[in-house]
């Protein structure tokens, strides 16, 4: 079920703005649905937004409470429960993604049924899913990949369906993982789905649509990555993208969180990402990079990105620095 | 929890030889756990063991009742819970590898939990597993693969279990499927595991070992089915194998489950499993072949699979025809 809109924001009591990332990343990509945020006293975090009570959202119009702050280890705080419960009292549902479940809160869990209002735990899938079918479907479809895990992929989907619809394209975000969710306001969370139905639950996600319809797939992981690249797989498959963007941060060591794997290059990466969509997409490629530079200076990012255009002959972008512009050129 | 054994094989009211597969296949693999077979009015499937009463075969000291039968749809029979209340009774565990699970049926459950017994649903993990390190391990490891689901990855592994024992080698298969768990004892049915942790799981599966014990990984689906493919990945990356045999079922028009796509090439799939092996098994290769020639004449498959071996240059056995002695011979 999709998650009602207008939010407003809780960021409880982060201890600082990279806490409340989730809210941010809301913030951000959903200006128009984020009424306000909500803070408990000691929070450091502020996104620009309002601040409102409990009371003034309801009274606004919020229609859901989301979680946008995190802590080490996925919890719920304790000290965030009085929020929610006044919340789901006040007619908001609540929505969170975080490795804990609101669900599994028997005093939230009661009054959300008491008020008749939803608990979303967009980390945790809400249904159950089919087994993939690989079988052709119309519509256009584009999927971010990655050399690796947190390189940009949800961003960049994110900036061509901004770039697409500033365009007047008919697309669309489809989200794999939770903050993407909270941003859509619907999607699957694919690395919490049963492993048999990842690739089902991919089709489910970004089904069939007019010949014009652009689903623009967030990516997840890498086929590099020793710990999730069967996630990658199943994802690839169930995309059946026409399109890939891969997606890359130049300056990492290795592979995030296993030091003894090395980051693939990308032209190594766009061979085999091709090789592997083409199980079910035979004609798919990769039609540019998105490259997250924020650890370079203007000068090298812009080299560094020219020399990835000429050596792979299409766009190389860093969409926070530059958009997407030139990749939603070579679409059309 | 392993599963304790000798088994009790119940066979329920199997309308034929088939729907008893699962039982048939703990019978062959592992005679000397099975002690006897206990069937209901009507039953058409035979496994040639003793017919026991369970107050029979608690006498003889049977530790778990085995559901050895399948139907459409893997549901329970509502027959069948009277033999498993009085085999929980008689102080047995009852396991089964259905879709439906043992632990959702109320009257088992309570009485399992009066008991103080076990239900084993070997289908559906009963622990939580971490996300896979890819950190190298100890101990070799041999892994099957396919070129499609249901080529006998299963019987090529426990056949090469008894090989290597009956060789005084120092070897395990390792279950990853429902079948395999009730023929090892324990394993882990890792196309139920949530996606994000299958390699993990495979790793906890096949942990480090002793420098000259072999696990016999069994493979799962494979890496050209558009609906498992992920699956199979983590399982590969997990596994982390030194070693693969290919399996493959040389009649079939197309993958099993989905028309449009077809059986890949051998050598292309020898060559893609490789390759995909290596990111944790840097020296991962393919040592032999184990063909399932069970449709074709004993002339025709003996001349297939000695083509198969000059063009690849390494042993091609049915492993039911012929044993996998020629691909153990490889390995010594």
């Amino acid at each position: 079920m999709a998650i009602p809109h207008p939010y407003l924001l809780f960021l409880g009591d982060a201890p600082d703005q990279l806490a409340a990332k989730t809210g941010a990343g809301v913030a951000q990509w959903r200006p128009d649905w984020c009424l306000g945020q909500h803070s408990l006293p000691g929070c450091q975090a502020d996104l620009g937004l309002p601040e409102m009570t409990l009371e003034d959202a309801a009274e606004a119009g919020c229609r859901t409470l989301v979680v946008g702050v995190a802590n080490r280890g996925g919890r719920i705080e304790a000290s965030w429960q009085d929020s929610m419960i006044r919340a789901l009292q006040l007619g908001m549902d609540v929505a969170a993604g975080l490795h804990a479940r609101l669900t599994d809160l028997p005093a939230v869990a009661e009054v959300a049924k008491l008020e008749n209002r939803q608990l979303h735990d967009v980390r945790h899938p809400s249904r159950g899913f089919e087994v993939g079918t690989g079988e052709p479907r119309t519509g256009r479809r584009l999927l971010t990949v990655g050399t690796d895990c947190s390189v940009g992929k949800m961003y960049a989907s994110l900036a061509l369906e901004e770039e697409m619809r500033a365009r007047g394209m008919n697309a669309d975000f489809r989200a794999t993982g939770q903050t993407g969710i909270l941003i859509a306001g619907d999607g699957v969370s694919v690395d919490a789905v049963v492993s048999d139905f990842v690739s089902g639950a991919v089709e489910w996600l970004a089904p069939a649509n007019d010949e014009d319809h652009w689903d623009l797939i967030e990516g997840q992981g890498s086929l590099f990555h020793p710990s999730f690249a069967g996630v990658s797989m199943g994802l690839l498959h169930g995309a059946q993208p026409e399109c890939l963007v891969m997606c890359h941060e130049p300056t990492r060591p290795h592979l995030r969180g296993v030091p003894g794997y090395s980051v693939p290059d990308i032209g190594m990466a766009i061979e085999f990402n091709e090789q592997c969509a083409r199980l079910t997409s035979p004609g798919a490629r990769v039609v540019g990079l998105a490259v997250n530079t924020s650890a370079m200076g203007v000068d090298d990012a812009r080299a560094y990105l020219s020399g990835l255009a000429d050596r792979f002959g299409m766009p190389a972008v860093d969409p926070l620095r530059d958009g997407v512009g030139p990749i939603v050129d070579r679409l059309i």
